[in-house]
């Protein structure tokens, strides 16, 4: 699929809203790649199909995440969170994407975990930074985001904690693995 | 050993103003003993010794951690957390408990856990919010507790992560497994 295919097929997959935020993703997700030096095409595609799936059909979410063996932890937790590791499915399976690095990067890009990627983790930050963002925060985001990757996640995984916390919901186990992965390294001097 | 033998051992291992908050402790978990009609005694002695551990020695405490195959995951989290399950030993080899419900509470009164039993609620719950206790929030807990349990649990862990979270600190798995499980309880409007 060359690119105005991809770009058609994420037209079809969502509203305007979204996939103009995913263009955002995928500029933030480049000068991030730039950056840090990692594979822009790896970038590109990952920004692009990250949320491909998010406005599928529950039941079908469902009946691919028990086909394809996922996390079952997943069912008794947001529904939000699902359309992280079935975009991953649907990149590899309609989009023909095999590098896994990829497919990690969009399977973690909503909850993170304690084992992220230079790609998972510039996923994770372009998602939460790309310029039609708009929170308290942002700024203070974008700016470790080309600082430091570990000390905008750590930045990042709290302000979602305590967001949620505040609204007294459940917080998906690899978030909080995460939170914890990335506080510990600046206990270590590593952020 | 009697009421007044508890005591002196416990002047003698803690500092006086630990030794004021165990009495508060003591004091609103017999409030809350009676007020959801459970054993007296048992919450009189599980607030007692709660805190008996609090002051010793590092060494001796990972002395105990290790040959009682006390969770390997303590070790690498605030030593802050050991004084619970080191006091829980405590109560039973030095003060002759034997009660499990009563070792329990102590074991788990510093990080809760997702199935805690009324006593275990009832000593986090006047370990946060006994009469000496100061901070935004405590009327809150305190009303809470004799309203519901549950509710007031979801309201302390919230409140402790959210400070944990502020300062970037690690937390440890069980309480945030008592905080989903409590969060979840409130959805399934069981709080």
């Amino acid at each position: 699929m060359n690119r105005e295919e991809v770009l058609e097929a994420l037209r079809e997959a969502m509203p305007e809203k979204r996939y103009v935020h995913t263009l955002g993703v995928e500029k933030t997700a480049l000068e991030l790649a730039d950056h840090y030096k990692i594979d822009r095409d790896q970038a590109s595609t990952a920004a692009l199909l990250h949320d491909y799936a998010k406005y599928m059909n529950k039941e079908e979410m469902m009946g691919i995440m028990v086909e394809q063996k996922m996390d079952p932890k997943l069912f008794t937790y947001n529904q939000e969170l699902w359309h992280a590791p079935v975009g991953a499915f649907f990149a590899k399976t309609k989009f023909g994407v095999e590098d896994e690095v990829i497919l990690s990067a969009i399977a973690c890009h909503t909850t993170g975990n304690a084992a992220m990627s230079t790609l998972d983790k510039i996923l994770y930050l372009a998602d939460y930074t790309e310029p039609n963002r708009s929170f308290p925060g942002v700024y203070k985001a974008r700016r470790l985001s080309f600082d430091s990757l570990d000390n905008a996640m750590l930045f990042a995984l709290s302000n979602t904690i305590t967001f949620l916390v505040t609204k007294r919901q459940p917080i998906f186990p690899d978030t909080f693995e995460a939170y914890n992965y990335f506080a510990r390294l600046q206990f270590e001097g590593e952020v």
